[in-house]
């Protein structure tokens, strides 16, 4: 990935082939995988001499100290992936970020102020049902508890159970660390927009309003054969005609509102019998709020104008982002800074949701995308050019070196 | 269930209430639940002094041994259920037809023609993609070989590990006996007819078609964040699209031809991801082939005609039971039967594929139904009324004892 020092590119190759990228990534809060990329990234730090702390969430922090040591300037990203992910969501802006201070450090020495590399525990929601609880925890947003997985395991389990192993390292240091002056998230477009124009950086301004809901229909269980059409309330059939239903009401209220049914679950999920219970999830984005207050409430409305009174719909909402808009004065300076060294960027708004949206609650944040090849991402297939992966990081160190040296 | 000898009730409620209840019933085949099953029916069967026979699948075969030994006059039904299923369907033709066959044994002694109880081993198809393998291992018909279950446990592991257990009980004997002269299975309707009019006893004509196919929709896997709409190529929005197509089409062809959609998964199955890859099943019966037929070619075509070059469908027909006409002799003593017993009876086609369709190829068959409550099946909340699963078991006594006295 990182041409320059090979240690970074070893660690990426270490972290993304455990244990085997064939079905692609998983790291999942807390799970092995998961464990051991956090672990790798702290080993790696601690023989870099970087000074490592590890939060209760298991959230890393990599201090290269500055002569005005309390003054910090940080970037990173999240060590998690989604569930057959690609190898460059959230791991390209940790290792593309501690590449970036290494840099600085070989080519200028100690900072002025202390540049901070930090691999967020947890961003993409995909073992649990709530996002960015990294972010939302250092910042102190909010705390997520009481959460169950698939498997059903709590999350305070699987937590107290990975960070310890963290923080029990030798050379760790468990607390959570101040914030910092500022925060620069490295990270892939995950669209096309950035390749269909030609560019290799794009420059972001704001991050899109995000929901997701769990819908659930029940009906009534019955044999396959031997129920009558017409005396059948099948929670299967009658959630695909509220999802067609749900996609034209998106479709009306704006076409480019997105509408993703991610996750889908039938019981029993089995062939000969009638389904009584769908579970699905509904994520919808858009960075005015007020078109995702009109899909809602439209929503809300469709799930009780199934005409069978035996079927139910439940609909809970479970991420409420709200569209950011991230700090105008380091946009500004990016944009200066890129005309400086000659690249050609593109000022965008971010379809997905980052720890950035999260960290700008409480710290001047900003953005930095490099394109992606074909748009895949959420992916095995999720790739950046080399070139393109460099300059990003070439950006990046040029903004930290602005704001800390 | 059984009123007049508390043991076959007892072995009932053990059976039953192993593991538990709370989500159904859930002997899928080789299961530690259906193992105990099996188990449970021979330990009580050599009590009873039967002769005990397992077959290399794992059907279970009880002989009461007659005067003339190699006249064999059987009736069974199949230990398996589906998943979370109901406690009567299988279960009540297989204790049911013990309990029919120790009445005579108490009322009339030793019958002329060996009366055998069958246990078969499998009929749901619930565990792995394949529907009564043991009637049809039975009968010669075919066998049922090479498929794994949802965990990647290959059927012939599962079922040598099983079946093992079953043949080194002391007392039983590993064969596959010789056929009977006839086979008459006790069964729930799970349908609504009978209760409907009233009526406590179906006398069963034939067997409804029955045909069931896997359908995987592939498309392309991405984020569900920053990927356009207009980009898009959704496999679950391209299945529900395509199911909803189907359900029209099969309304057109024949409103009583029934359409389910039992079992649906999603890859990644990740609410931040756009699926992939989606596969569902889908059954369909109808007591004309010809119905059948044309669906399956609409179905087909509808397949084809998928607007976007990116979303594939593949389509796996792995059922395919041809509408069976029961022995009209055997259904005649029966009407004949119930008549001078005073019972009102209906003759049915049944929805639900049985053992005995597959018996019927080999041998003169007969089904006898009692009414489920409100027509429920395959579901926790299957049930009949005390009285007429009585009514069934002494019908079929009598059935049995007109053939084998």
């Amino acid at each position: 990935m990182i041409q320059e020092q090979n240690t970074v590119a070893d660690l990426f190759q270490q972290i993304t082939n455990f244990p085997s990228t064939k079905s692609g990534q998983n790291r999942l809060v807390y799970s092995a995988a998961w464990l051991k990329g956090q672990e790798l990234l702290i080993k790696f730090a601690l023989q870099a001499n970087l000074q490592v702390a590890v939060d209760d969430y298991g959230s890393v922090y990599l201090d290269l100290v500055g002569t005005q040591a309390d003054q910090v300037i940080a970037t990173g990203s999240h060590m998690d992936t989604v569930k057959n992910g690609g190898r460059l969501d959230g791991l390209y802006g940790v290792l593309g970020g501690l590449q970036a201070i290494l840099d600085l450090q070989q080519k200028y020495g100690q900072p002025v102020k202390t540049l901070r590399l930090i691999s967020f525990c947890e961003e993409e929601g995909s073992r649990f049902n709530a996002t960015f609880s990294g972010s939302k925890h250092y910042t102190g947003v909010s705390e997520t508890t009481d959460l169950v997985d698939d498997y059903g395991i709590r999350i305070e389990e699987a937590r107290a159970q990975a960070v310890t192993k963290l923080q029990q390292l030798s050379g760790v240091i468990r607390k959570l660390p101040q914030l910092p002056e500022s925060f620069t998230e490295l990270h892939i477009e995950q669209g096309m927009r950035l390749e269909k124009q030609g560019l290799s950086l794009g420059l972001v301004s704001g991050i899109t309003g995000q929901r997701r809901y769990q819908l659930l229909v029940t009906g009534i269980t019955n044999h396959a054969g031997t129920t009558l059409m017409s005396e059948r309330h099948d929670a299967l059939l009658n959630a695909i005609q509220l999802i067609s239903r749900l996609q034209q009401l998106a479709q009306a209220v704006n076409p480019n509102l997105t509408f993703t049914i991610g996750s889908f679950a039938v019981w029993p999920n089995t062939s000969n019998v009638i389904p009584g219970k769908v579970e699905f999830s509904l994520d919808c984005r858009y960075p005015d709020e007020q078109v995702l207050n009109i899909f809602e409430k439209l929503m809300r409305n469709a799930a009780t104008e199934i005409a069978d009174p035996e079927i139910k719909v439940r609909i809970e909402n479970w991420v409420h982002d709200q569209p950011v808009i991230l700090d105008q004065k380091l946009l500004a300076a990016n944009q200066r800074l890129a005309q400086k060294m000659g690249y050609q960027t593109m000022t965008m708004v971010s379809g997905a949701g980052h720890d950035s949206a999260i960290m700008s609650q409480r710290v001047p944040t900003t953005m930095i995308f490099v394109p992606s090849i074909k748009g895949i991402s959420h992916a095995p297939a999720e790739a950046t050019k080399k070139e393109d992966l460099a300059r990003g990081v070439r950006f990046l160190a040029a903004a930290l070196h602005r704001e800390a040296y």
